[in-house]
């Protein structure tokens, strides 16, 4: 019998997907499980919801990622349970696959704070097709109030809300003004493309909770010059087919809009709830795995969780749940599970943050990298250096570059299409409801 | 009252977007009507499916296409019910538009022959929908092999059935053969995707039927240089989950497939149906609207089809449903408009044969140019230049330029995405049922 150590991972996020690079070389078996065929850049997620990148440009298939990986297999499927005294985990198939090392590695999927409903009315950005959703949902907004000839449906058609103005919720504001602004200036014969309304809500006391105070300031002073409306202090207390109930520091008022996007908030995988069970995994207020500080589970060390499912403090301080935490995580533990086949071990693992970056438009950016902060033209260059640096594939690399190049001289968005075959948007939403992610960041 | 002439076009396909591009700046207003916001280079559409392009790369916006001219609106809408006599036609709700001229240019559908439940094992390649399904039947397959351990199901995940031998199925079955045993080459442990097994099945006694002798004789020579299996004067009786049965010369037969994908008919749209009730439109025995030399109905010549949904014979033949002669009717359509106008007429339309292009694989095509039959790498490098040339927006021409070099150099498709939610296949299937296209091409 082949007795070489396996190492079975989790998900294909950047968690998964840098860990089992890492063990590229190592004298070990790895197999990575995804129920997605690929590993998506969720970063740009929001580029193809705004029609200027399609799915294919932003995602990368396993296995050609890692096809010369030859110590490693790509399975495609779902983890339902674990036997974590025996090393196995159970697939949907029921199948069995044994481990000696498991990363889990399974992300985070939307939370609506108990309110699910709200999802059919307001998708979030976690999928290629909430994104295709998204993108569906806005073209087609401006497709119907063209059709309307009531002004005050025209108006509702024509204004968008976006709940929760992190990152996400940020960049997809200021796509959409653009959208609104730019792309469709001309297309339309009825409407004024211009006369669409963007509202931003947050319920914190200002946009970008996450990043220096002044460069919230920038980033709302940015969006406001697109004719953006951020609203601070404000809680969404009911969404339906009609609009967003709120509730502001001023009083309850209610939004009327046939489009809004939820970019509020995320709970961990439902993979969780099996690592509790199965493997006394501790939970924190928000669900997510606490881990050692070597990111192992506190009752099997040969257990790891890394990423946004993940819980583990610094300096005092949780790890925020984004891209490069997750990938330094996978980086480390594939060093740790070396070190250990040697005997050694590895101090608890630290982040090394490389900082922040937020876009808003064209041309303009938020940043901070270390004690600096940067904003406009300066930020979005470094913007895009990074990302296009590390889109997984070097033909995905160039071609969003061409796209993004056509995108800034033109204002022309190519991937702008209504897809589905309901226009109205309820197979969308029904689509939506069977979507909540396990093995996929 | 604006007395201008307004011309109505149903379907922003060929015939459509070329009749309405030909009326620029003709005194006449415009109105483009469509269920779908974006004009779909159909003759493409295969290279989605088999995850070499992207949807977004072979569809152009209408609004964008057509924003700059100024006589022009596009209605996103789906005509349901016409008054021929009051020259109105009514939409899906309930709205209805008034015409001077109309062109009705809704394309075709697939057509199963009567069999519309086999639609649900074998799609066919129409939309954006069917080829995004399609290319996650496809790629599914080679994981769900992966995954399996018992030989025979697994020689079932690996056998793909085309049926029908026309351009598109020999396109895709040259496309799949490539997918099967360059793509995917290094991409698996426990398969070899080069043990895939494609049969392309035809009826009539010869793949490529409408082509010349010699260039079917090439092209199946090609084909199974590419190991496809081409059989023909085969006929199916049956498709189900597990695969195709069949009527050969030699008896019936069953081929034990998990991929059937569907090339082999097309029936005219829904719309033939509400031309013949309410405009007294003939049709001929496949269903198509007879028309008269010019285009128009006998009864209604201010009602011109064009395009798939015509029959119309010249020099004794009826014209193919092919993109070049929807375009030329459309041009023609257009100026016939514009001579009215001025109280003149034209000659009937005559179709300039242009030649016929199918492409088998990398540097291998057939090609017929007039009395001009070519082969092999010239045959492709035409093919090559004439789909750069023709597909409609600048930026998408370059991109998809760019993935192609890609693609020849490395054999990788980026495009690789199983996309839905549901891996085993069973959304699409549902997506696909309510598909049932009428006012697109």
């Amino acid at each position: 019998m082949d007795t070489t150590h396996r190492v079975l991972i989790l998900g294909g996020g950047f968690g998964g997907l840098y860990a089992a690079q890492a063990l590229k070389n190592a004298p070990v078996q790895v197999t990575l499980l995804d129920r997605r065929n690929f590993h998506l850049f969720q970063p740009l997620l929001y580029q193809v919801a705004t029609g200027a990148l399609s799915p294919g440009e932003i995602a990368s298939p396993l296995r050609s990622v890692l096809r010369r990986q030859k110590n490693t297999q790509v399975l495609l499927g779902e983890a339902t349970d674990l036997d974590a005294e025996h090393h196995r985990l159970v697939l949907d198939d029921g199948q069995t696959v044994e481990y000696d090392s498991l990363i889990v590695a399974t992300g985070s999927a939307d939370s609506y704070f108990g309110h699910d409903d709200w999802r059919r009315n307001a998708p979030g950005l976690k999928s290629i097709e909430e994104a295709t959703e998204i993108r569906h949902k806005i073209l087609y907004a401006f497709e119907a109030a063209e059709r309307e000839h009531d002004p005050q449906k025209q108006r509702e058609w024509l204004t968008f809300v976006i709940v929760g103005a992190g990152p996400t919720g940020v960049e997809l504001a200021g796509a959409l003004a653009e959208i609104a602004h730019d792309t469709l200036r001309h297309d339309f014969r009825s409407i004024h493309p211009q006369d669409a309304r963007i509202f931003l809500l947050e319920g914190t006391p200002r946009i970008l909770p996450s990043y220096p105070e002044d460069l919230s300031a920038k980033a709302k002073a940015s969006l406001i010059k697109l004719r953006v409306t951020p609203q601070t202090g404000v809680f969404v207390t009911d969404i339906d087919d009609g609009g967003v109930a709120v509730k502001t520091p001023g009083g309850n008022e209610r939004i009327a809009a046939r489009t809004v996007i939820w970019a509020a908030g995320v709970r961990p995988s439902p993979f969780a709830d099996v690592l509790e069970r199965r493997a006394g995994a501790p939970r924190d207020k928000r669900g997510q795995v606490v881990v050692n500080g070597d990111c192992s589970l506190p009752a099997h060390p040969e257990i790891f969780v890394i990423g946004d499912l993940a819980y583990i403090e610094q300096d005092g301080k949780p790890l925020p749940g984004v891209a490069p935490v997750a990938m330094q995580q996978g980086e480390y533990v594939a060093k740790l599970i070396r070190e250990r086949l040697r005997g050694g071990t590895l101090p608890p693992f630290r982040h090394r943050d490389k900082g922040s970056l937020a876009v808003i438009g064209r041309a303009s950016a938020v940043a901070q990298i270390g004690s600096l902060h940067m904003s406009g033209l300066l930020a979005w260059l470094t913007w895009l250096f990074v990302h296009l640096m590390y889109l997984v594939e070097f033909s995905n690399r160039v071609l969003v570059f061409i796209q993004w190049g056509f995108l800034y001289l033109t204002f022309n968005r190519g991937a702008r299409l209504i897809t589905g075959p309901d226009p109205s948007g309820r197979r969308a939403a029904s689509v939506d409801e069977s979507l909540a992610p396990t093995l996929k960041r």
